[in-house]
């Protein structure tokens, strides 16, 4: 009976007793940010006009990157036969714990600097989006084998290791991340890895059959899909200053992708024994292009270069799903239910060599004024070369962290007390949810048919 | 052969005779804006900046509340099994009329006070779209047992008191409710009950078996339920005043759904025999917390006091599917198809309880100069008392107008003229839509496989 | 061994060429804009201020543009039981190779008046995105009975032919066609009608059975729809002047597609014999309002007068689908897979005719001093009248490079070098997709039935 009401309330206590704990550190040290409280329009300053408010620059950005956290990675996930709901479901809780534990913690670190309470407003929104996203990534890598309480746990940890190695980066290397090729794809990715990788299950084959697609499932991640796709301009340059470095992220990056999305249709045929597509290079590697922008899509770049480092990211990312994930699976032990290392792994890091090579011309020949918008802190004392030299220290940065904290927090997640699924009940919605009718019949029909025509 | 072509007729002549009144109703009656007519900036006004047009300011908000209205109330009642077409469906058609009916009225109203014709754009655009999500609340209670001329007529008078309840309250009474916890869902969710009380079908049991989900419709679901949340703050925002009020609104909205999200999966699995999660419940109460800060958003709550008033919403919701609506249909006789009780009516009461709560606290040291702004009418003779005042009877009014409202109108759709379904066809789309092929086979299967079988 | 290569190999090879020739003339002709590159407001303008880019203007009507290229066309087409994959990953890779080609095609006309290199920001990325929905128009037509390479050529060509027309009309002719009533959807539509003339398949009836939806791709397709419906406003506006301009386009197309709703409605149940209503209709004619809205939704129509054009749109449509699309296919051998005639063709025109007659109000008296803005070419020389007879010859030219483009592109597309699917092979994922499990046994049911119980 003790065990029963364990399991029924493990779930139940964890997200009160988490969320409790955000309404009070909430209470204790957030205010509002001064274009949220009207301080900036009504006190102090007079010629404040009401269209320059941040609101008005970032929420339709804003707005766009909400839809991609919670439609897009949720539904991009939902491709697993019997797997719909919790793939939706769960990225749904996680991403609304997520977004609020890291407005403290990206807010706390952020005041490190600043001293006073943390300020809110559509520039902390965005901001936890992104660390959303990174846990999301990392979920991607454990989809179908924990917990919900297990990926709250990482969810905690997560976060709060994000958002240090942020802060590293972006405040005291004074990297440039804005789409976050290296805080929020490689960080991502390399946690989840590492995660997946501690709690390896060596007899999940069994239960393999449940990890693929239905057709259905197959179109519905499809909105997931271009959801991304489509919003991945406005990710990158969401958080960029204002004028015309927003307006050139969001143009580099749709440049990307369409490059991306032509190389991942040619490569995924062309590495197919029939020459067929395949659903799973269609929903993923298509997204690379903007995953490999996420650093230098703010510069100078180009079309022409974004569509280079696009079409070199879907083709990369191909093959990852063609070769390494094989590989990863069968030799390393890495069981990477999404393929998080070919859509954020593999690309983030290109993201960042590219990054660090488009730092090389941080000259005003080529920006002009803008230059210091840009590189704020290239001078005569610290040129070009230096700024790259720490785009490269901080991807080694980022790697590090994120390998050794997804080993520990895998371990962390190790312990017996989550309530993980066995293997048989691995990629199943039925363990947590309560599932009415035998699901459209869409698995195991043979059975189902037998059973059902036999009790005629 | 008459009642065939009656039967036949029916829509068609409600759908062409509505529209032709209106379109004469525009013509004699509607007028472009000044924003719309481009006399605010050619003729007027010198100083005027193409940037200063309300659409810059608006029209992002409003293509998110046209999302919600069209996709988010259209996707959220696909969930039951054998009514996909005619929840999307019926939603768009009753969407479309409801939205140019409220136009006039809700226009109409606004003239009464300063005179001359109604004037159209994009404020005028989020309001009816507005008055449509009431009329679709109430739709909600009523799915899958009424005929689509029966849900015109609902919406041709509800649209009417609608109209007539919101001008009491913003208008007479000066109370606020910018995202509408009384005047949209309160109201919406009250009318809808009476309606399906008068309504009351004892034989529905019957049926009852399809006033239910499949796996792959608690999916479709999830895409109402996800845009719903996360363009609730820019719904509660869309018609607030410009600058730091519309940005505070977003804001306060963001944090009461996530907490909200949070208590919701803690009750949901709490709740639960196994301790499994409910898809109606995540679908549904999760956007509690919008509906709790329709009144509150624009006011100086904090994002403490949005958390701790979205917890309690998602709490009260829940708590709402598993106690109070089989208690409401048993005891009551309240048939309550999407259980738009727990989702918008005990919610919208406490978003107003909330509202007039919040209001004693408007005062300068909270505010500063940007009391007014929030407050227009509190001055040394009006305090924040009396305005708390006003909330409370504003809550009263709405509750009134929408209980005596509903009963009426519940009786006016009883007459025996709009064909409404028997109850063997209820949560059924085959007796409005061509539906080809055996609608995938999910329901009735056993049946289908016997009849195919046999016939080998 | 030949043979199977080239067929393994053509779409990889048609892929890659065409994004390598695409890269390498992006490399040598394109260029940042003023806003993109930062020239603007770090150069040449002291006084230009962040809030003036045009990113703040046109961004989030891209977006929504966006959405309606990528989720709205590729979702509508989801109807199709068994060609889920082909029709949105179709979608999908021809729009992402289109816009890259418009963008160059555009660009180098724009350039012929100006000379330097191609501009690109925000307004070419609108512009490409409107090339790129005439296509697609086309690709509607052609659905189901094209191979990817085929779609690809088309695409080639179309975008050209496209150019070429909307260069004549709005550069030469100086005709007004902010949303492209002529150059996107009578162009597109009468274009790909005379492309499957061409490649009209006498014996396709074998399998059209599959040529028909199921329930769930049906509320897949209506996902489409709606996106379409509710953004239809921002591609109308989305290159019109900023300001009141936009502000009315948007108004206007709203209302003339809440009166298409209702007429659709309406026509869809009186042309059933039993009264009922038709998906079909309901997922396309709905729409025509914005289509026939296209040219004139910036002028001064009033919301009467677009409701009255909506209301119309919807009856033609409906009827087309009912009379027109078994005469097209029965009587002029023409195979409208899905009536793009009644969605784009016939409300194209009516558009046109719309616009043309509008036009003849460009007087003062109606625009005050916003008639040059609309119309900037209007003066005593060249009065309404005459700006009407251009728009009526745009019209003309249109449908003339439209119909012989079409043909001899269609001709193009007989040749024996595409990997043109069979007739049986029609309408059918599996010949270009990895297809896993029996497809959610949507079709065939009773074959697959008997195979598996006999396996037993």
């Amino acid at each position: 009976v003790v065990k029963w009401l364990i399991m029924r309330l493990r779930l139940p206590i964890a997200c009160i007793a988490l969320e409790v704990i955000l309404i009070i550190l909430f209470g204790v040290a957030v205010e509002y940010d001064h274009d949220v409280s009207g301080e900036a329009g009504h006190k102090t300053n007079t010629t404040h006009h009401d269209y320059e408010n941040e609101f008005y620059y970032r929420y339709p950005s804003f707005q766009d990157v909400h839809v991609m956290i919670f439609i897009g990675f949720g539904f991009l996930m939902t491709f697993l036969q019997r797997y719909g709901f919790s793939s939706v479901g769960f990225n749904f809780l996680i991403a609304a714990f997520s977004l609020q534990l890291a407005t403290l913690v990206q807010g706390f670190l952020h005041t490190i600097m600043t001293g006073g309470k943390i300020h809110v407003g559509v520039e902390s929104m965005i901001n936890a989006d992104f660390c959303t996203g990174s846990v999301l990534i990392s979920f991607g890598a454990v989809l179908g084998k924990t917990s919900p309480v297990q990926m709250l746990t990482m969810a905690v940890f997560e976060v709060i290791l994000f958002s240090v190695n942020e802060f590293i980066l972006l405040s005291l290397l004074n990297a440039k991340d804005a789409g976050g090729s290296m805080t929020i794809h490689t960080f991502g990715a390399y946690f989840g890895l590492m995660v997946t990788r501690v709690l390896y299950r060596p007899n999940l084959d069994k239960s393999n059959k449940k990890n693929s697609s239905v057709y259905h499932s197959d179109i519905f991640a499809m909105i997931g899909t271009l959801y991304l796709w489509m919003f991945w301009p406005s990710f990158n340059s969401a958080i960029t200053l204002h004028g015309d470095i927003q307006h050139r992220t969001a143009l580099n990056t749709y440049y990307s992708l369409a490059a991306c999305t032509l190389s991942t249709y040619a490569f995924s045929a062309l590495l197919n024994h029939e020459g067929k597509l395949d659903m799973v290079h269609i929903q993923n590697a298509a997204l690379a292009g903007g995953v490999a922008l996420g650093t230098a899509a703010e510069m100078m770049i180009t079309p022409f270069g974004s569509m280079i480092v696009g079409f070199l990211a879907g083709a990369i990312s191909v093959l990852g799903y063609r070769f390494i994930t094989p590989f990863l699976e069968s030799k390393l032990k890495i069981q990477d239910t999404c393929g998080v290392h070919n859509l954020h792994g593999m690309p983030g890091i290109l993201g960042a060599i590219v990054g660090a090579i488009t730092s090389l011309a941080a000259t005003k020949e080529h920006y002009g004024n803008g230059l210091t918008a840009v590189f704020p802190k290239i001078t005569s004392d610290f040129p070009a070369s230096a700024q790259a030299g720490m785009q490269a220290i901080s991807l080694v940065v980022t790697l590090g962290i994120a390998l050794i904290g997804g080993i520990i927090v895998g371990f962390i997640l190790k312990l017996p007390i989550y309530g993980a699924p066995s293997d048989s009940q691995c990629f199943e919605d039925g363990v947590y949810w309560e599932v009415y009718l035998p699901n459209c019949m869409c698995t195991n029909l043979p059975a189902f048919i037998h059973r059902v025509y036999t009790q005629k």
